[in-house]
């Protein structure tokens, strides 16, 4: 939708796994081609973009190398994590196209095509994370894809990608789950008297939870660490309770102001 | 402002502690009065309502009853906490007037006069705290008041409300300023990539450092105890992580979800 709404790309064939996506793509303005087979969508296409659960897209990069691609296409993909993808989709594709990983930081806890903006991608931060070994004319096109969609690219190695969304993205959204899952323990009465703040602190546990695992799956090396030095602060800031160090509770509570003032 | 624009009460005074706020008070349409001392604001008062951070709040209870307050006036508060202010304020007013604590489920991180709102109590929660000896019409009167502002009364023993907002609002605070400051730690070049989630997930760490300290300070044993409860969480999540047992983590997501969903 947003790449035909600007003019980026000439001619857009979409492929989905099910028939009945695939009939409703079709009839979309914005779509000029649904076909039924992945060899189709693919055929000629310079750019392909794999979007799909993270899980999923090193098989249809498997699935990729057996096809004909003609001329080298660069292939991308809008997972949510990098290292193991950025690996296996670089081998599977190697010899028949280009692969360089993205990550549009972009999206929110409500999926499917009802929901689908045009205008997803603006004012975002898309990672592109190539390897020093990918073809730079690739990378080049990759982020000039995304910043002609309103994106800010932003290039890092794909392990450097790992290490900064486990931080600020799969950590948060663990701990809004264990929030969630806890005060859910204190049974439906709790609910009635939660106000804003929580609901905010917790909306992120509204995302899909098969989508999340494997996130986590990919991920699992960082988030561990991420949840140790989560673990460290909060155990900080407890012992400052338990000592009734409120100098200490206070000068956290403020460094945590400092930072989410600046957001 | 609420309570002139529903008409619920016939001659609202106003103290303030800084005389320059008194000044700025008294300019205000809804504002009959805005006394110079403490004394004058509260004499003939049927309902007083003590405004203050809940340090101040036990202190200024502890003023009332030195001054001649006639007819037994009703004496509440807005405190985030209850057991020892109830408690406290309980104590010096008795034979003076009568308290009863209440809690409005209102505000946000903005604080001062500029943020205020007629509207701010409007379907909201308000917990009203008396103890079983608590005179039964200044109960009454107290949830009426509220209720006529808009709020929903919901009564609970000064000791149950604060085990209640340890686990929805005092345990979420601190989870979300631990992890503005635990991002905060990886530097500003994070502040650059974090997305809506992590924004929703830290909101409240915004909130006021010295207010917060001082209702951490006075809810200290039930915080302690919400901590615990949701460290064992946060343990369970992390061991399953570990032990790369995907469908305990997956488990936990759908449980957290199916909170937040009912929100």
């Amino acid at each position: 939708m947003g790449a035909r709404q600007r003019e980026i790309a000439s001619r857009i064939k979409i492929w989905a796994r099910r028939p009945e996506i695939r009939r409703e793509l079709a009839q979309k303005q914005w779509c000029d081609e649904a076909s039924d087979e992945l060899q189709d969508a693919c055929a000629g296409s310079e750019l392909i973009v794999l979007c799909a659960p993270v899980e999923k897209i090193i098989a249809y990069a498997k699935e990729l190398s057996t096809l004909s691609l003609e001329g080298h296409p660069i292939v991308t993909d809008v997972g949510s994590v990098k290292s193991l993808i950025s690996r296996d989709c670089t081998r599977h594709l190697s010899g028949h196209a280009r692969f360089v990983g993205s990550h549009p930081m972009a999206g929110s806890e409500k999926t499917g095509m009802d929901n689908a903006q045009a205008t997803l991608f603006e004012n975002r931060t898309c990672f592109v994370t190539p390897y020093s070994e990918t073809d730079q004319s690739a990378t080049e096109s990759t982020i000039a894809f995304w910043e002609m969609l309103g994106s800010t690219a932003r290039i890092e190695s794909p392990e450097n990608h790992d290490a900064i969304v486990a931080k600020t993205s799969h950590l948060p959204h663990i701990v809004a789950s264990a929030l969630a899952v806890n005060i859910g323990k204190a049974g439906d009465d709790a609910i009635r008297t939660c106000g804003n703040g929580l609901k905010d602190t917790t909306r992120i546990a509204s995302g899909d939870p098969q989508m999340w695992r494997e996130i986590i799956a990919q991920n699992r090396d960082e988030i561990l660490r991420s949840l140790s030095s989560f673990d460290d602060e909060m155990q900080r800031f407890r012992s400052a309770i338990e000592n009734e160090n409120y100098f200490e509770v206070a000068q956290k509570l403020a460094d945590g102001k400092s930072f989410r003032d600046k957001l």
